[in-house]
């Protein structure tokens, strides 16, 4: 329903990253190829870490094909890790407070999904957030939700477990209520060191979700290709559609997993939802 | 730390009553006069009933006085009930979602005031909102939480216990929690028919409410003011903050108080929060 | 590169006119079937004519798909001549002043198509409008100027000639700085009385535009369709693409045409610019 | 009718100019002290000089006080040089394009004041502006229309002349118009290099301007003040309003006058019109 981009490597230009590419997120914002939905018109939003302690966003309602101070701004801004995200709403308002990515502390948090009849499980699932975190919840979204139930999970502890149990309690919620694929998505989230996705839906037919190919072996497929010259090897995207047009620059991540992008070796697991309700109580 | 007019009698230009007068609402949310908040810039909104079976809500996140579809729809519309609103926000986001009126069905709510440390209490006052309720909150404000309070505990039934009954689970949750003075405000509420007002603080120094004095009156008072000949003699206005020049004409709601304007003799009482926490179970 | 919709008939909620039917104008906002482009996320405008002398316009800069207040204001206005614009952007800003439309007293006017190159023909059109009415011209768009061109050239005594001089103006502007198909498009205007709806293109291949049949014609051929029972037989739609599904309800406007809506009857004409540049001084 | 601020010096976080001071400019949009309009709330703008060719811009027409993506950013980015405005609309509408500070190649323009019945003398004076400069005009202000014309006289090659040759062109158009006062107000201009502000009216009553002292001066004066400590010696602020509460920090620019901010000594110079209209062929 929605379509994102996440960046660790060598600083560079949002601009390169949002605009640079054939079908890039933009791009992608008018015409996307891959998604349920091919318009991503109902706003976006930026997340980007510098020098300070936290990360910085963006959020805007407009589309961001025709928003100009997203092309400024891109313009005129330089990060190693970046987090980029265009909407199609899924039935909640058109609002700042909507868009992704969202922020705790050093954390960002970004989904294409939905939790299917969220209006019918949203109290319970509300419930289960840590009162001490409840009042953070500044929109109306399931993504924002879901983001702080895997917070009252121990997401800066343990991400995949966190995430684990919040889908796990999402589907059992779900389930309680009657619906019969409680969850649909891709997930990315960053500490400003890591970046740690996830693609999982109840149905088992998730919303795709790709990563490139490292960096030396695209330098060697690709000899003559500047950009590629000028990013460290560590360099890495995950995305929820292929960018640009270099064959073999993509992989995409299975059914069920979730991998991380970090300094040193990447990780590519299987994932598992932590089903019981007994799970509930943080 | 908002500004709201409510209006019921003969169909009026709503130009008329939002521009017009001196002092105009619109003025007001540039320069108001007796407001805790001189300027009303974050948002403000209209409702109003035609023909169908709900009213028409209109919210915008500009500053009402430079916005330019409210100038336009206001020279197009009249109608015989009007809610309008402008805000000053104490906190929450500027969007459209936190904007007054806030609507259920055939019914309109607007606050001037606030909940006392909302954030510490948020979470308790939404769990006491009838689970059916629950997913039909849209927006983060204090208000629009005290409207759903106010449907649990049987607005639509009987208008002022149910706001008796919010309001004193608002001092009740808010005394749980240290909360000195939990509540401070103004409230309007109709049904399309009559339009209910209170004045309340849990410190007794409520924000200003006026109602206009009775149309006879105000025309022998003022026999050759043309604006008065053409309304109907059950035509008045509720307010935050007097509007117009005319002396005489409008009467101060004393604290700890509501009224009704409706078909027939108007009413003021007193108004007394039912304070016991055992109401919370509607 | 737009898309809109004329309406003149039988007083209809707008909700009817722009959500109702398949293929709605509001569905074509996201997905347009025959547009130069798919998307018109790109703001949207409504006027209509109501008791007031001067028709009412409401401009917004978000999709037509996802803005509330579109939705609410549709499903309380009643009007009996409509009209309705979306927006894709050829190049100029977002803004609510570039959005149709436009008006000049009790006229409106509406574009879909554009002035090619008009970057370089700006300065000249521009300073071809009388001075007197020059200040009015709010926004940076094409067709604004266009329209301003039209009023200057009479559009107010004699709308097909000035039409045609100010297209003709164009198309020898456009040819002295080199553009090889100086206009495209098609426009409709209204005094609130009848509409006039023009189709050309220097070029030959003008943007669609189609007229719905007369309503007798087709209560005969759909005596079960109770839409059709509620119109007066006078009712037209003028369109840039067919909306619903009924068979025979559309008739294809042909290239280098104009045709006028009114009360008595339909006419329909070839259109021929008037090129001779001696055309500009008013 | 605005509030604006240039600074230029060691590089600062946007966040400790925009927000830090008591009576910040922020503060300002809300309380102005001295301008003509107390309340700001029509939109912003803010440009700064990074890393890139051209300086960044960020407009929006939000209420700057209100504005959740100013704030952000303005805790993200640093810079040495840094315009800010925030604006008190005339009656141009509030519409990104009409957001300060205008940009044209390395050059960012703001202004606080007015040409007095713009309305009138709009077109004369935009068809002084070079035939190759009119197509960069994208919004409708008067600001932006005399910073075209003060490029048409050569501000990239010596500011105070085209300035003074702009004004002295809107002074002839206007009283050939009957207009008594042509012009109004406070400018400045920069390169990324220097910073040249203005302060000159037709009536000699012109908006306040303000520059600092020398912060050698002020460190001696406030031996104890961190701020102080941390700038370069040349860092400098020049503001419609001052800010803060450090007696003596602020000396008040004089009526007619014009001064230059750059690497070396500062300057103050008598500001003078020059008035003939043959000065309007560039």
């Amino acid at each position: 329903m929605c379509r994102w981009l996440a960046y660790s490597g060598s600083p560079v230009l949002l601009e390169e990253l949002l605009y640079g590419p054939k079908n890039s997120l933009i791009v992608q914002s008018l015409h996307s190829q891959l998604g349920a939905e091919e318009t991503n018109g109902d706003g976006f939003g930026v997340g980007w870490y510098g020098a300070e302690e936290t990360p910085a966003v963006f959020h805007s309602i407009e589309p961001a094909w025709n928003d100009r101070n997203l092309r400024e701004l891109s313009g005129h801004i330089n990060a190693g890790v970046v987090f980029a995200h265009i909407r199609a709403s899924t039935g909640s308002p058109v609002q700042q407070t909507n868009c992704h990515p969202f922020r705790h502390g050093r954390w960002l948090w970004m989904h294409n999904g939905l939790i299917n009849d969220f209006h019918a499980v949203k109290r319970d699932l509300v419930l289960a957030v840590d009162p001490g975190l409840y009042p953070e919840i500044e929109g109306t979204t399931d993504s924002e939700t879901l983001f702080h139930l895997a917070l009252t999970f121990g997401l800066e502890d343990d991400p995949p477990t966190a995430v684990q149990r919040a889908i796990g309690l999402v589907e059992s919620v779900g389930r309680k209520h009657g619906v019969e694929y409680p969850f649909q998505g891709t997930i990315a989230t960053t500490d400003g060191e890591s970046i740690w996705a996830f693609r999982y839906s109840s149905e088992g037919k998730s919303r795709s979700l790709f990563f490139s190919t490292d960096v030396r072996t695209l330098r060697e497929m690709y000899p003559e290709n500047e950009l590629l010259r000028g990013l460290s090897d560590e360099s890495r995207l995950v995305v929820s559609e292929p960018l640009g047009e270099l064959a073999g620059a993509w992989n995409e991540v299975p059914e069920s997993s979730w991998g991380v992008v970090k300094p040193g070796q990447d990780e590519l697991h299987p994932f598992t939802p932590t089903g019981e309700l007994a799970g509930v109580s943080p």
